[in-house]
């Protein structure tokens, strides 16, 4: 946990924020696997994480803003519970780590809620993602679970303070990116033929539970880069195929790295991997360069996808003015997705409490309907103290193209002959994490190497 | 998957001993850990592997029995969903693996349902375990997620069907055993001193996830064995410590193995702790040697409490006539807990669907007052094709300890004052995994080494 100071100070920025009424925090659960006490790791909500540091299960906290008053529902350990569980740091001392004095019975959440109803104050809470707490909100609003109506005003005001990145903050996600550039050695070390895809997921996982981290989402760990959702890892590694290995470490404190490299089965690129791999890489490095306060993060996207177009152009693979391809959506048979989003307590940071408020916002709102921009998840004005990935990537999608081609979808700048010879290829992304910084952005954890020539010399050093 | 047969036949056998009514199964979601998209592995809900075999989230199924037909609800990937995912076997093909014909929609399934609740006919359902699925039942049904009422009919005819393992179930079984086998192994390999406990449970996953298996619950690997919920596993090694390693794996089929073992850091026991271990192993073989069909399992665990109060009163732990201790209860001091449990596609099998219903009957109800007895999961008559856990442990909890000894609790089958020189002793389990056979029982997987003397060799020869 960070000092008491922290929690107490951004409780109280908060409070100001929102000024009326009593904000309801959830925090989560164990969750079933199978059956009630077969559980999945715990995860504590985020934004529980942000304004109480706690990671333990089945507690809520509310501040009642109109009386000043914060107080954490949970329940003590019985001294029954304590034959099964061992001794244990008691809830009142926990709530005391984040500066908070007084704790109830979670029994008595839905009272205090209630009575603040009757006196028709508003009780402000967001989104809820797991299915246990649209069930527990129902029962404490006495509501049905469809008509949940999170509180505007108190997203956007969390949003506004996680979205700025306090120095210690950005200590723990260098720590989770200390660990993760390492699990990412580790994968171009394990990787040779006729392993399967698991086997480097497996290396890495064990690497980041020995660091004191888990991961901060399933990783893609593929030989088949171009499938964007991947979780498949069953395929067997051959020579001349390409790993794409999205993955990175979440510190015990709940912070996030998002990493991606992409490197040759073989030790060395093929021409053509070579290539285009380039051109990836002078998209990124073109992306990276534009980072500032200031700079909207959607013109920076559409940047990136200028680079890689001028560089398809040079492959062969498109044809005609880069600019005019940009702007008609071309570059979106290759680039399907978004250049980046915000990362810190999640690797996508505050999806839970919606795209609309975290990456855009009411003046810049989503492109909901164009194909590319519609998954971009970050499009605003950037702001020192942003943390966010850059991570543009070409994805050869053979159902895509065979939509595009039967339709013969802006066939003035994509040369659909030569791209039937690349069917096969797969998928390449880079991806590093910035800071935003007063004069532009800085590189946080260690520098991972990415150049065709480091991996090529790393793999060739290091694989048997 | 099994063969296509085999599903036919579990459901056919399903129907006829239900008679009557619409049986619905609901599949498992992929849970959200810190948002919507960021997802827990998958677990397919164990009952729906048994009946369909379909290891894929967002599917459910209805056994029409009045109108004898079978469907499969869940939706197909569109062409959109294939550019992200790739192309996929579709859900009919699927279906058609377990026998199944016909698929509908998932948006399809309420009116299904609602159409027979207006014909008043019964929808048979389980008790559901994630939340997820309360959410879901409460909008099929349009029920309070409160009211939900499990069909007592349909929970008997599947336990009683999942109860009795078919030789292919009891191969996978053996599959599971076989990779925790050597994932115990591994453990007693990787310990030694100044490691944190959490350096073994990686490696044992590594290995687990390599061997395409997962584990079958989150694993206890802890130099406390006394705490018995103990998911902490950030000691460190010390030369003297015991390690308690309660672990297991999952197949990519979903069946389960669990096995304890309990060894020395330092290569040999004390003195006193080889004494416990022998006693451990002692009410172990008593245990074992009494498996067959016939045989109520609360008696098989009394019998087990008889050979550690025998092996406490040599050691002078406990004192007075063995038997009428353990009508006191008084071995509950040191064992709290029950000696098994059934076991298959969940490690503590079926136990979403009530222990009241697995592990016992309705003439033979579990004691759910007495200490001890209240933690027996299993204490019904035995069948051949059942298959168990035996795991008989001492456990020196100072806590529990403090209390009996402050009432003087019992003080004449306790020896309260050497017991204070063990209060730091820790805890001592060990479980192995049996089929009930036609003459007794059969130990499956390999058998993994477990007399000191084996252990103690083992650890000489592979420990650095
Ligand atoms: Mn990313
Ligand atoms: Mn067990």
């Amino acid at each position: 946990m960070f000092s008491v100071q922290t929690y107490q100070s951004r409780r109280s920025t908060l409070q100001k924020q929102v000024s009326s009424g009593v904000l309801l925090f959830l925090g989560n659960i164990e969750n079933p696997i199978n059956f009630e006490h077969n559980t999945y790791p715990f995860r504590q909500d985020s934004t529980f994480l942000y304004y109480f540091g706690i990671p333990a299960p089945y507690l809520a906290a509310i501040i009642d803003i109109d009386n000043d008053k914060t107080i954490i529902f949970g329940n003590e350990l019985s001294i029954d519970d304590i034959v099964w569980t061992g001794q244990q740091e008691s809830l009142k001392d926990k709530s005391l780590k984040c500066g908070v004095q007084e704790t109830r019975p979670f029994a008595q959440l839905a009272s205090y809620l209630q009575q603040a109803k009757k006196s028709d104050r508003t009780i402000h809470y967001l989104p809820p993602y797991q299915s246990s707490n649209k069930l527990l909100l129902g029962e404490l609003l006495q509501v049905n679970p469809k008509e949940i109506n999170p509180s505007v005003p108190f997203i956007k005001a969390v949003v506004a303070q996680r979205s700025i990145k306090e120095n210690q903050e950005i200590a723990e996600i260098e720590k989770a990116l200390a660990v993760s550039t390492e699990m990412h050695l580790l994968a171009m070390r394990t990787a040779q033929v006729s392993i399967q895809e698991r086997h480097i997921a497996a290396a890495i996982q064990h690497y980041a539970y020995d660091h004191n981290c888990n991961f901060a989402y399933p990783p893609i760990v593929t030989v088949h880069g171009e499938i964007l959702h991947n979780a498949y890892q069953q395929n067997f590694l051959k020579e001349g195929d390409m790993i794409l290995n999205d993955s990175g470490a979440e510190t015990a404190m709940g912070y996030a790295a998002d990493l991606t490299r992409t490197f040759p089965v073989s030790g060395r690129f093929t021409t053509r991997q070579r290539d285009l791999y380039n051109v990836v890489l002078k998209a990124f490095e073109g992306a990276r360069e534009r980072l500032k306060p200031g700079v909207q993060f959607k013109d920076v996207h559409l940047l990136s996808a200028r680079h890689l177009v001028e560089g398809l152009v040079d492959v062969g693979l498109m044809k005609g003015d880069p600019e005019e391809a940009v702007q008609a959506h071309a570059h979106t048979l290759f680039f399907q997705c978004g250049l980046g989003h915000m990362m810190g307590l999640d690797v996508h940071d505050m999806e839970d409490l919606g795209e609309q408020y975290v990456g855009y916002t009411e003046q810049e709102p989503k492109d909901t309907s164009t194909f590319g921009l519609k998954s971009l998840r970050l499009g605003r004005e950037l702001q020192t103290g942003f943390v966010l990935t850059v991570e543009p990537g070409i994805y050869i999608i053979p159902e895509l193209i065979d939509r595009w081609k039967k339709e013969n979808k802006l066939s003035q700048f994509i040369n659909y002959d030569l791209l039937e010879s690349y069917r096969d290829f797969g998928g390449i992304r880079i991806e590093d994490n910035f800071l935003i910084t007063n004069d532009g952005f800085r590189l946080l954890g260690p520098e991972l190497i990415k150049s065709v020539e480091d991996i090529e010399n790393y793999r060739t050093n290091h694989v048997q």
